[in-house]
């Protein structure tokens, strides 16, 4: 990370009201930084003002570390929820599994060719069998297998696995266990899952058989923030295939495989390009 | 309707056995019929056969009225559940709206070019707003009030009308009203309703409300036939759009008329042209 | 057109500098308009800026007859290519066809319902075809017979008829013949034409049959605004469908109708939003 | 592969007749075959007959061995264009590479995971790079450097090398060479490449890059057999995404990617299962 050429990113809510964009831009301006993205919506039901800013800190006037204490006063004055990060620094990521190797592999894959700006820290599992893929990558593999009785003992020692190695975001790649809230409430906004159907619809267990079953033409794939209700996160991204009677639950299977890392993939990306804004249990996605 | 150059069309389906196809190709070759499209499929978990059979009439040795009667007897011997139309016998149908004229628009101007080959010959409404749209097209239009105390004699008087005008299909093109169970049962798989959602999310009332306040980034439109369960019917086509956080429900709303016109246009092709056979909660559509 | 409570859009492009959205925001804070969306982007290949802003008249402290010139010294500091318009300000719009009448359909439905903020001033054709059509809409409708003798003659009685009316954007809804340069030359990005292919591909006549011949398994439309040089213009929308080789050149016909009309839907929607800048051969489309 | 629980499928084509089912379909049910899947399409136009028989070979009275023998007096009878195939037979194919993985490691991922019923016998190219990655799925790598000088030379040796390891099909998956007419001979209607566009928009280098230039709003890939003619050949799959004027060449590169393996991957799909018939230029492809 060149900490002379980074590029800062603010995301921004508050109540909506006169001159906001104006403060924001010159607050940047006026230190001699370069906007090159800016994104804002109002909400007109609600009136919340929503904002993206991206700029160029090459030739900015205060140094990275001091940006944020440099902004804070005016965020107040907003009363705002925001933060600011640099596009170049890497998150810290921990991904979770089962036995499915797709979401996982796309995942190692893209961030080998460069397409992720973070470091995937380590993968935790609940069963060993992606443990070799783990090492091909070269990425710490933890093995903790869980039943009814040992859940919460495990995810203690999980929460301190990541608290150690300082993760940021934790991804769940078809990791075939619901975490417990306590767990949950730890990384608001910060834990991705990918589900395997256009949620609302199709919730909960077995999502394809529930969509053969239905009789559906089109299967789909959300990927959205956890949160203590199962299936009820923020979504950050859904995409769908066609499908047709011919299809078998196998078939589904198959094609929603795609599906999934696709739309986890794109989730991440939005996410880790810090496009992503939470308001209550919806997303402002800034695409 | 030129009778000697018809285009027939069987839809059949039965338990799996050995030598179904031969023996219907051979029923259509030996008589002179010329197969144009074959489409089957075996449902290899239910061991369940479905047909499609389209073949010209022209050399055919038996006349169109004797048809069916010649095929009963193999299709007894099967065990089957099939039908044999025409191609080019238009179908009657009423359609059933209230205040939204998109879909009835579109159903409209895709008869009068051509695209539908049926004849509609009834419009009825519980609000008169339409009768213009309806006096347009030359269809006659009945208005039929709705109250809670009048709804089973008014449906009473529907099926009489639909009856005297020897209705085959019914089209719900956003009809603001449930049909009782008993209206229902009188046009079972030939009652096809647009449900402004991708079903099973958000069924029932404000499907656009509760995907805005779900936050999801598709939304999307059924059609399906009506059953006594609402919007459980088996679904003939499905579609969806990308939606954003910039789209209120007002754009929902708008971006939705477009896809309900186009889905259900689409399911209404499928059936008039007799490609969607219905299984049990669920249609084989061969495309 | 309610003066007192309008909605600004300004829509700018200029060589990238800093201060750039600082300066413009302030413009309107500062007279008390209310921003209600920004999107901006800075190409960082050819370092231009562009902006689209919209903003609340309500209390603004200019009128808007003087908004332009308020603005003016701004834009011309920055030397920069820019307009304003208002939102409720109805363009007054040409719409030009010969005989296939599902894209002037179209246009005519949604504007009655009030998809699109403008007002169809008159209809232009070179066959008598869709007079009744444009009748049912109480639209008047010049019908001018072209032959190779005549088309000089006839596209200079046509501009007289376009200025007459004042007309804003030119619409060629399935326009069967090639406009003069000097013709187009009047309309600068402000004639739109709806192709009946995914451009570059297919581009010239008969657009289905080639893509037939050619045997492609997608099909598409491409609206574009129209430049001297033929289907090169800017493009500002396109979509595709699926085909399959069951198609037929009639059924790619029946299926290009409805994308072609989507799409030009779409593109009428962006630019009588005001959310499309050209740039060279290119748009910027401020979804 | 268990002999005695085959799946054979029959791809046919042939000038129209009646009667052609019937006898196909007779032969397979008197043999005591079971046909799963029976798709057939007659072209209105040029009066062919296409058709995909699959069945059970499991109470089959003749030996898969003697299969084609036996069906070749009917297809001789018919004039047929045919080909009889099993199922779980597996293709033994050769991926030719350049410098780019994403393809290939899409490839051998399907085929690990038991996606493609084939043999990936060996990868060929003419860098270096890849050779790490053939090696973690041990997968033989032939590296040949190529000049304008050896290029004859070194096809020579790629097809004794193909020879030798009897290859029914090769992928070239990105490859960045073009391969002499001598050499796509050998393969006809085996040879499968990938192209990023949407053919035939953007033909020839640098698709990517003519794509920004031009200002499409969607971009798309390509699956083809290899012909004589440069990107010429008959188009298996082809499928899009959406882009918009925030795209650079790097991200319509990066978008690109994910649309080549999956459409690359759906062509092949379809290849494998013997669903493509090649008739001159277009495929029927029987999904």
């Amino acid at each position: 990370m060149d900490e002379n050429n980074l590029t800062a990113i603010l995301l921004l809510s508050c109540l909506d009201q006169i001159g906001l964009i104006a403060k924001i831009s010159q607050f940047v301006s006026e230190r001699g930084g370069n906007i090159i993205d800016l994104d804002e919506h109002v909400d007109q039901v609600e009136h919340i003002f929503s904002i993206r800013v991206e700029w160029e800190m090459k030739k900015f006037s205060i140094l990275p570390s001091q940006l944020k204490s440099a902004f804070a006063p005016l965020a107040e004055e907003f009363g705002a929820s925001w933060d600011i990060k640099f596009l170049e620094e890497k998150s810290r990521i921990a991904v979770f599994v089962s036995k499915y190797d797709h979401c996982l592999n796309e995942i190692l894959w893209r961030n080998k060719i460069g397409e992720f700006p973070v470091e995937i820290s380590l993968i935790v599992s609940n069963h060993p069998d992606l443990e070799p893929l783990a090492g091909h990558y070269q990425i710490p593999f933890y093995y903790f297998p869980i039943t009814t009785d040992n859940k919460t003992e495990v995810e203690k020692r999980e929460l301190e696995l990541l608290e150690a190695h300082k993760i940021d975001t934790i991804v769940l790649a078809r990791y075939m266990q619901i975490l417990s809230p306590l767990f949950v409430k730890q990384y608001p906004n910060r834990t991705i899952n990918i589900h395997h159907s256009f949620l609302p619809a199709f919730a909960g267990g077995n999502p394809y058989k529930q969509a053969f079953d239905r009789g559906v033409k089109i299967i789909g794939a959300t990927s959205h923030y956890v949160t203590e209700e199962l299936d009820e996160g923020p979504i950050i991204e859904q995409d769908i295939i066609r499908i047709t009677h011919r299809d078998t639950i196998e078939s589904l299977m198959r094609k929603g495989r795609d599906l999934e890392r696709m739309v986890l993939a794109k989730a991440l990306h939005y996410h880790f390009q810090h496009r992503v804004l939470v308001r209550g249990r919806k997303t402002v996605v800034f695409e």
